[in-house]
């Protein structure tokens, strides 16, 4: 039956009782950020909250993709209604091998589990505003987890990844020293390392060298949040060794948080921010249709006047910062 | 002389006259955005607009920070008056090496170059803004060129970098993945390719595929922009080889953005972009006061219906940015 004309209502309650193909509208909706994405964020929000969010990202190559995979695997066969989100061009779900075997994620997966993928579309910014809309309306319908798949690289994948409940953080021997600058951050980000690829020389060495700057990581923020270290699992996503393990920790995580009120904090900032993105985004919108001189009277001779060299660019921002009310 | 007590424009203008001391005074004015940095920005800003500025970037570990130290001292034995802003922890201004043998920056440069390094100091958009309003100091305290080394990793860096009159991308044989995943941003974004470590078996390969990449990439911003298809530059940073080549199409780039009309424009937008940070972050902060309860009445209110579910962080978001004007 055609989804075409329905109210997004009408749509949602086809998506509840488990038509995938309404779903799939429901998420194109919020990713286009659509006239009916703020019904579909009402109807979601309210019956959301439930899922686990697990966010999984690591630098390129570091085998998070197949790791997904095995962990989507295991899910299926434990039953679970699972759903991926990818926000990662090197997924397999935009074509790249998995298992090493060339074998999609689709083909590994229960019939039962949800796969999307989530393109930049160039505007880096409409992702971290989709990806939690997408996130609330899967909650919403009962998967749960949630796995949400970022490449460790841009700020925004990296944020993505953090917003989750429990954010697993992939780490390989032989990294370049690129992804060693990354680490400060990511190291805050994690609530659980995994060393994959440890088959390989060195993946005890990445261990000790992870372990040691827990060590000495003090103030380390997801340490002073949930009082809790973040555990090190190793594994080989290619063979599938270590993934239950990660599952289990990756659990343990999540009874942690849930007993010690972190798991309802995380949450309530994850709303927050949600809400504080919304509002720049919108800010930025109209800051730039002021700056285009397409909404305010007055715009254009500040700007000459800075091109003049009469103005400096700090004094214009004062001027028109006092005039963002009449926007 | 003691500089405190001193009114800034006195400041400035012992700077104008060459006192160093002074220059880094106004410098720590802008980086702190103190109350005198607004005086500091008019003064500045009327005098600015004559410096060549370069912005370098690349991976860690590719050697830009060598190079940058080739430019310094082939600038100073031209007589030249350069300035360098070090805009990366692993910059040799923060005690790394350089040159292969411990040698520093600040003992191959002319006494005539100034040497900055900036830090990142946590929040990141605090160097954006910073940046230009250094930048404009030293163009209006007669430094020329001013060059901006940064690390090409964070999305901050690369904006940097990318304001600049002619950005130079660094990349060497055997970088890792996570570089390649980064190489569609820099590649629009740079006037001139630089490979580095030449000598190194696989830079005839990097010549190639950048060479491929400029041939594919028909609708790459910087060629529309300038008409220019950016000159690939083989150094051995280490050696000093290509330094002098590089630093003729650095020049050749000026020459040809100036016939252009080019440069003009690039800096009209520079100041644009600035006033527009400027703007945001404003608004960032009176967002952040105002959902932290601080400054508007009701909403916490709102923000409690989020956390109680019965109100989406969408519509959230719209309630809140109705009153943005109260702020």
């Amino acid at each position: 039956m055609s989804l075409r004309g329905l109210p997004p209502a009408d749509i949602f309650d086809k998506a509840l009782g488990g038509e995938r193909r309404a779903l799939g509208r429901l998420i194109t909706f919020v990713e286009r950020d659509a006239a009916e994405a703020e019904t579909v964020a009402e109807l979601a929000h309210e019956r959301a909250g439930n899922a686990h969010v697990i966010g999984i990202t690591g630098a390129p190559g570091s085998g998070k993709s197949t790791l997904t995979g095995q962990l989507v695997k295991l899910l299926g066969e434990a039953g679970k209604r699972a759903a991926v989100l990818a926000v990662d061009p090197s997924s397999p779900l935009t074509g790249g091998a998995i298992l090493g075997d060339r074998v999609r994620m689709e083909d590994v997966a229960s019939p039962d589990t949800f796969i999307r993928s989530m393109a930049t579309r160039g505007h880096q910014g409409g992702l971290s505003l989709a990806v939690p809309g997408v996130v609330r309306l899967l909650d919403a319908t009962g998967y749960d987890p949630i796995v949400i798949e970022t490449v460790g690289v841009g700020q925004v994948e990296v944020d993505i990844a953090g917003t989750a409940d429990t954010t697993v953080v992939v780490a390989t021997p032989g990294m370049g020293d690129s992804v060693q600058a990354n680490k400060a951050g990511l190291l805050e980000l994690a609530d659980l390392f995994v060393v994959n690829k440890a088959d390989r020389p060195g993946a005890k060495d990445v261990r000790r060298d992870l372990d040691l700057m827990l060590d000495l990581s003090h103030v380390s923020g997801q340490d002073q949040r949930t009082g809790m270290r973040p555990e090190i699992i190793m594994t080989t996503a290619l063979s599938g060794e270590g993934a239950p393990e990660m599952w289990d920790a990756i659990e343990r995580h999540r009874t942690a948080i849930t007993a010690n009120g972190q798991l309802e904090a995380r949450r309530v900032n994850r709303d927050i921010d949600e809400v504080r993105n919304r509002l720049m985004a919108d800010l930025e919108s109209r800051v730039d249709l002021m700056l285009a001189g397409q909404s305010l009277a007055g715009v254009a001779e500040v700007l000459d006047a800075v091109a003049a060299r009469s103005l400096s660019p700090t004094a214009a921002a004062t001027q028109l910062a006092a005039r963002i009310k009449d926007l």
